[in-house]
This record gives structure tokens, C-alpha cells and sequence, in this order.
């Protein structure tokens, strides 16, 4: 009865600060608000959904929720990987839908200022009235800019635009405490105090809930190639790949796909990509190449000489796949996550590593793989040398050890545990294990100094509380 | 004599650290350990100057300074104009001149590990030979990698290829505290716990000592081009960049110079472009345009088009400069800080605002100027919005009063107060004015996340102890 009262009095504080119509019991809120699409974590209702309808209504809400010590969680599209929007069930669910505006499309300056709530989708479709372009895009375009934020998505074109990180200029922060801040600005170049925007970009909100992004545009990118080139085997695609970029002809993609995850994503897509019989049969893996430009004609001689290329460097054939079978690959691709959840993968990740390792590194995850009789397969951005897997392991504490010795081994590597997806709650034992502990006793006081109460997902990147 | 005891002590410590041929008196160690580039600054010598040989070397001598309480303040080559590498009468300064090594260039993953003594000169000529390309090209070539990191160095190839801190992919750090961590890697993209390699970057020798950089390269560009533009006035040309962006020709330089910096500069250098005497007459301004491709016949297709676009725009002609005369406007260009300061200018800034605020900023600096008898000139980074301004106004409070009259003024039109010279001791009073509370006092309590002891530059950014 006490707790329940409690329980009301936050409830009641929380109205006023959002609107009676905008706070939600948790248990009453329904399923959307309980999970992302990692497929380790169990839904799990919040005390609270909350669904603040500015920047100052989120800056309250924090304040309130460090006065009383209450976890909080926030969350954008719900798209994410590792159960970093998945709510505390004594905690508040900040949902950013209502903050869904474009507010500025700044066509002079080549900026977008927006609110975290805008999908990727949304933002395309703002952009694209002014011939404008966002150029990161993680496989989801249903994912929210917030999101993004959070994690540091990368997804297939960061080979050549960079990643989250690389396309954000500024932010409006709310801080745990209360505050709001503004970072960086409309602005390419800053040396004025420590980089708060880059920061916060990749905490998985566990630092401050951003309220406004200011992103950095380019040229719509108007003519587009893409080539298949299917090849004997999977080292010389890997192998083949800085050849690539070493041509200068800085393509966008560069994704390999292995053999399965072709033939899963070509049937569950029911994708012909007219390439013949016998040459798929001898295809051990594929690398798609696609360049784009403004000027139609330099793309029909970077065509021209990557598939020179692809043909010295072992390719069996380089295929110009025309504008609807591209667009049908590259998305087919993107979906490849929900085909290896379809084909029973009990969990994927995403490590990186340097281009070059990736040949050693593939090589040792099948050793990994089949000294514990489990099943890995998987594609990735060959480009940035992070490499997507859907492991297939029913067994937890199998695939637990597994997985630790995967990334145990992209780290020996000089790689990382995880290139876009990020650590969240489902990643974080072998974050945590695996990370200098040098290195999480400073991320921890970092994370002290943004958040002394320890509210912003305590259960993400470590337990801060 | 207590304090000469303590000072030998200390002396003597260091010297188990770094061996006793690598530790100075200060005042012994001669004048060049005294000072930066900055014009404000007077020279001081350090308590000792340290050289040490490793990394291990340079955790040991902050572990030291942290168990004394001891400021220690870093130096590469000593360019920066902020002051930051100035030392405490009372504390060590540890010379990276020994830490000059490029450990590795690594061809297939496009990067290099550098110490951080290494200059950007010795870079260069170290990727030359494997056709490899490190983008960011402050003005001054001598500055060392570590330097350039500290600032988050710009330059004018920022337009294109963005900042030291899209350019540096790992570090190893030197902690305060005496550990050494290593951040990032040869990785593209990498989403595991807070970027610590992009928090310090900028962070002016504050937070951690950098002992190892892993930098992106490119593929060496073989070609380039360069447009001189003389315009009547300088509103016209600062309202042309967008438009010539736009043009999604992408040049790396984008560079405006008013007529006094260029008749300066022409003069200082001797250089002769070749500009009729009627036009340089008339023209008030100048737009430099340069673009480069590894692919020759495409920069002639670029060259026409902006050449036609710059007419369009107003400028009085468009001269395609030869090589030697291209080289030496731009060389002259970067030596403008020295044409300011042998022109007896007091101060150089280099504020930042969004592009298209230029002439808004621009035109309240020459009210601001002129309102308490000042004269300031300059050139800038035009397409990053960066303005560089050298200040003529002898008295030290009107100068003073200026000097935050325009850094106000670029604040309220959405800029920052340095976009590549950084904060250091000289700007740190207006700084500390103008910049949000809540802003200083989390980055406070970050410098104390890394900093307990506050021994690192506390006299930059803010007073640490």
C-alpha cells in the first residue's frame, strides 16, 4: 500500500509536468513500450511511460526523476539491437513520439535541425524536397534520429560517409540533473571546450536524453550503379576489398554476403538477380560494390574499372544489376537481420575489426563455431570490416562462451565487440569482461559526472546502480 | 631551502623516470621549452622539462605528478596560439621530441600509428612514399600529430575532409593517474562505451597525454586545381560558398582574404599572380577555389563548372592559377598569421560561425572595430565559416572589451568562440564569460572524471586548481 502511493505520487508529479493524458501506468501502456528487437531480451513493462511534448517537459521529468532516484529509459523507434530502450520495471519510459518535427531544413548551410522523434524515413522525406541527403542509413529506416544518436548507428554506406558520429554537428542535451544544454551548432569546425556532441553520441542513454540534433547534409546523390560480383570463395572477397578502396573510386557499399545468407535473402525476398545457374552454384560468397554521383557519366567509368578490378581480383563475374534489382538487394540485405531470426538465430552480432583481419578472423570464428557444434553465418560491411553474424547455438551457456571467444578474438585483433549495434544490457557481460578494467572505471566516473544519481539506464554499459 | 630540497627531490624522481640526461631545470633548458605561437603569451620556464622516451615513460611521469600534486603541461612543437603548451613556473613540462617515430603505415587498412612527436612535415613525406594522404592541414607544417590532436586542428582542407577529430581513428592515453589506456583502433566505426579517442581530442592537454595516434589515410591526390576569384566586395564573395558547395564539386579549399590581408600577403611573399592592376584595384576581396581528383580529365569538367558558377556569382574574373603560383598563394595564405603579427596586430582570432552568417558576423566586427577605433583584418576558412581576424588595438581593456564584443557576437549568430585555435590560457577569460554555466561546471566534472588531482594544464579552459 505504501509502495502503491508512491507509486501514485510520482504518477501524479509526472502528469504535472506532461499532462494527465500523457503519462501512462506502465503495465497499462501495452506492449510497444517493453521491448526493442534484440532477440535475447524479455519484454519487461515500466512503472511509467511518459510522452513529453518539448525539451523542457524531458529536463523536468529528469529532474524529477533524480530527486526520487527513479531509473529511466528512453526511447525513440524501439529498433534497436541490444536492449538499450528496454525500461526498468520500477523505472520511467521517456517515449520521444510526440518530439517528431523537422524543425529546419537549412538548404544555404546544408544542415537539418531536427527532433529526436523524426525516423529516418520521415527525415528522407524532408530532405528530398530540397534535393538534400542524410547520408547514414542502418538497415531500419523506420529507427528514429534520437536513436541513432544513441547508439552511433553506422549501417552500409559509412565506407564512405562515416557513421552517426561524422554527420551530427550539435545537440540540445537534457541532463539528469535537470538542465538543458546546447552542443556544437551549424557548425563544421569547433575547438571551444570539450566535445560534448561526440560524447554523448554512442552512450545509449545512460549520459543525457537528447532533445534536438543538428545534422550535417549533402548533395542528393542523383545516378547510382551497383555491381554483384560473386566469387569462389569467402577470403578473396575479403582479401579483394582494400584492393577496391585502394582504387580511389570510393564506392558507398561494399558488403559481402555469404553463400546462405544469399540464398535465405534472395528466397525469403524472392529475388531473381538473374545471375546463371552454374555460376551461383560455384558462388562460395558475393560482394556488392555500389558507387553514386551527381555526374551520370564519371559513374559509367568507375563502373567500367571497378569491374576490371572485381575480374583481376577473382571475382567469377561482376554483374551491373539494373535500378529495381539494387534496390530489391540492398534492401533484401538490410533485412537480412529478420531472415536470421526467421532461420532460428537465437542472437546476432556485430563486431569489428580491421578490414584487413577479417579473412583471419572469419576463420576463427568457424573454428570457434564448429569445436562447439554451432551454427554462424552472416554478412556485413566489408568496407569498415564489421561483420554481421547470426549464430545459431539453443544451448545458452554454449553460445555465451561462444560469443565471449568470438569477441575475445576480434579483439586480439585490434577490433571491437560491436560496430553499430552497441553494448546495451545484452552485450554488457562480455563488455565488461573483456574491457580493460582501466577503461570502465574512467567510462563509470564519466558517467558519474553527467548522472551522480545514476538514473539514465543504470542496467546499460555497466550497473550503475 | 625546504623548497630546494623538494624541487631536487622531485628532480631526482623524475630523473629514475626518464634518465638524468632527459630532465632540465627549467630555467636551464633554454627559452624554446618557454613559449607557444600565441601573441598574448609571455614565455615562463617550467619547474623541470621532461623527454621522456615511451609511453610507459610518460605514464610514470604524471603518476609522479599526481602523488605531488604537480601541474604538468604537454608540448609537441610548440605552434599552438592559445597558450596551452605554456608552462607552470611550478610544474613539469614533458617534451614529446623524442616520441617521433611513425610506427607503421598500414597500406591495405589506409592508416598510420604515429607517435605523437612526430610533425605533420615527417608524416607526410613518410605517406608519400606508399601514395597515401593525411588530409588535415593546419597552417603551420611543423606542428606535431600530438598537437594537432590537442587543439582538434582544422585548417583549410576541412571543407572537404573535416577536422582532426574525423581524421583520428585510436589513441593511446596517458592517464593522469598513471595508466596507460588504448581507444578506438584501425576501425571505421566502433559503438562499444563512451568515444574517449573523440573526448579528448580538443581537449588541450587536459584530461590525458596522448602517446600513440592511429590516423585515417587516403589515396594521395594526383591532380588538383585552383580558382583565384577577386570580387568587389566581401559580402559577395562570403554569399557565393554556399552556392559554389552546392555545386556538389566538392573543392578542398574554400578560402576567402580580404584585399588589405591579400595585398599583405602578395607583398610579404612576393608573390605575383598574374592579376591585371585594373582588376586588383577594384576588387575588395578574393575567393580562392581549389579542387583535386585523382582522375585528371575530371578536374577540367570541375574547373569549367565552377569557373562559370564564380562568374554568376559576380566575381570580376576566374583565374586558373598554375602550379607555383598556386602553391604559393596558398602557402602565403597559411603564413597570414605572420603577415598579421609582422603587421603589429596584437591578437589573432579564429571564431566560427554557420557559412551563410558570415556577412552578418563580418559586418558587426567592422561596427564593433570601428566604434572603439580598432582595425581588424583577415581571411578565413570560408566554407567552414570559419573567420581568422587579426586584431590592431595596442590597449590591452579596449582590445579586451572587443575582443568579447565579437566573440558575443558570433555566439548569438549560432558559432563558437574557436573553431580550430582552441580555448588555452589566452581565451580562457572570455571563455569562461560567455559560455553556459551548466556547460562549465559538467566540464568540470569531467576534467575531474580523468583528473583527480587537477595536475593537467590547469590553467587552460578553466582554473583547475
Amino acid at each position: 500500500v505504501a509502495e502503491q502511493q508512491i507509486g501514485d505520487r510520482i504518477g501524479d508529479a509526472l502528469a504535472a509536468v506532461v499532462g494527465a493524458g500523457q503519462v501512462f501506468a506502465g503495465a497499462d501502456a501495452g506492449p510497444d513500450y517493453q521491448h526493442d528487437e534484440s532477440l535475447t531480451t524479455t519484454g519487461r513493462a515500466p512503472g511509467w511511460v511518459v510522452r513529453p511534448a518539448d525539451a523542457e517537459q524531458v529536463a523536468a521529468v529528469l529532474a524529477l526523476a533524480t530527486e526520487h532516484g527513479i531509473p529511466v529509459t528512453a526511447r525513440g523507434s524501439g529498433t534497436g539491437l541490444c536492449g538499450a530502450c528496454v525500461p526498468r520495471a520500477d523505472g520511467i519510459l521517456v517515449s520521444f513520439e510526440r518530439l517528431d518535427r523537422v524543425l529546419e531544413v537549412d538548404v544555404a548551410n546544408q544542415v537539418a535541425v531536427v527532433q529526436p522523434g523524426v525516423s529516418l524515413s520521415e527525415l528522407d522525406t524532408a530532405l528530398a524536397a530540397h534535393g538534400l541527403h542524410y547520408p547514414v542509413a542502418p538497415g531500419e529506416h523506420s529507427a528514429s534520429v534520437g536513436g541513432t544518436v544513441g547508439t552511433n548507428a553506422g549501417g552500409m554506406r559509412a565506407v564512405r560517409y562515416g557513421v552517426t558520429r561524422h554527420n551530427v554537428l550539435g545537440l540540445q542535451l537534457a541532463l539528469p540533473t535537470g538542465e538543458l544544454l546546447r552542443t556544437g551548432g551549424k557548425l563544421m569546425k569547433v575547438s571551444t571546450g570539450y566535445d560534448l556532441t561526440q560524447l554523448v553520441i554512442g552512450s545509449e542513454g545512460t549520459l543525457a536524453l537528447v532533445t534536438e540534433v543538428v545534422l550535417k547534409l549533402r548533395p542528393r546523390p542523383a545516378h547510382a550503379r551497383t555491381l554483384l560480383a560473386p566469387f569462389p570463395d569467402l577470403d578473396q572477397v575479403i582479401r579483394a576489398v582494400p584492393e577496391i578502396i585502394a582504387t580511389g573510386r570510393d564506392p558507398h557499399i561494399l558488403e559481402y554476403v555469404d553463400w546462405l545468407t544469399m540464398a535465405a535473402i534472395t528466397h525469403t525476398s524472392q529475388l531473381n538477380l538473374g545471375i546463371p545457374d552454374e555460376l551461383r552454384e560455384s558462388a562460395q560468397a558475393y560482394l556488392v560494390v555500389a558507387v553514386e554521383n551527381n555526374i551520370e557519366s564519371r559513374l559509367d567509368d568507375d563502373v567500367e574499372a571497378l569491374g576490371t578490378k572485381l575480374l583481376e581480383l577473382g571475382a567469377l563475374d561482376a554483374f551491373v544489376l539494373d535500378g529495381a534489382a539494387a534496390r530489391a538487394l540492398i534492401e533484401a540485405r538490410e533485412h537480412a537481420f529478420w531472415t536470421g531470426k526467421a532461420a532460428g538465430a537465437q542472437d546476432v552480432i556485430d563486431t569489428v575489426v580491421p578490414r584487413t583481419a577479417m579473412p583471419e578472423f572469419l576463420a576463427r570464428v568457424r573454428e570457434l563455431a564448429e569445436a562447439g557444434g554451432s551454427y554462424v553465418v552472416g554478412c556485413g560491411h566489408a568496407g569498415d570490416g564489421n561483420v554481421h553474424l547470426a549464430v545459431i547455438q539453443p544451448d545458452e551457456q554454449v553460445r555465451h562462451t561462444l560469443l565471449r571467444d568470438i569477441f575475445a578474438a576480434g579483439l586480439a585483433l585490434g577490433g571491437a565487440i560491436s560496430g553499430e549495434h552497441g553494448i546495451g544490457t545484452e552485450k554488457k557481460p562480455y563488455f565488461l569482461e573483456l574491457t580493460d578494467p582501466a577503461t570502465v572505471a574512467l567510462l563509470r566516473r564519466i558517467k558519474a559526472a553527467f548522472d551522480p544519481a545514476g538514473i539514465l539506464n543504470p542496467d546499460v554499459l555497466f550497473d550503475a546502480n
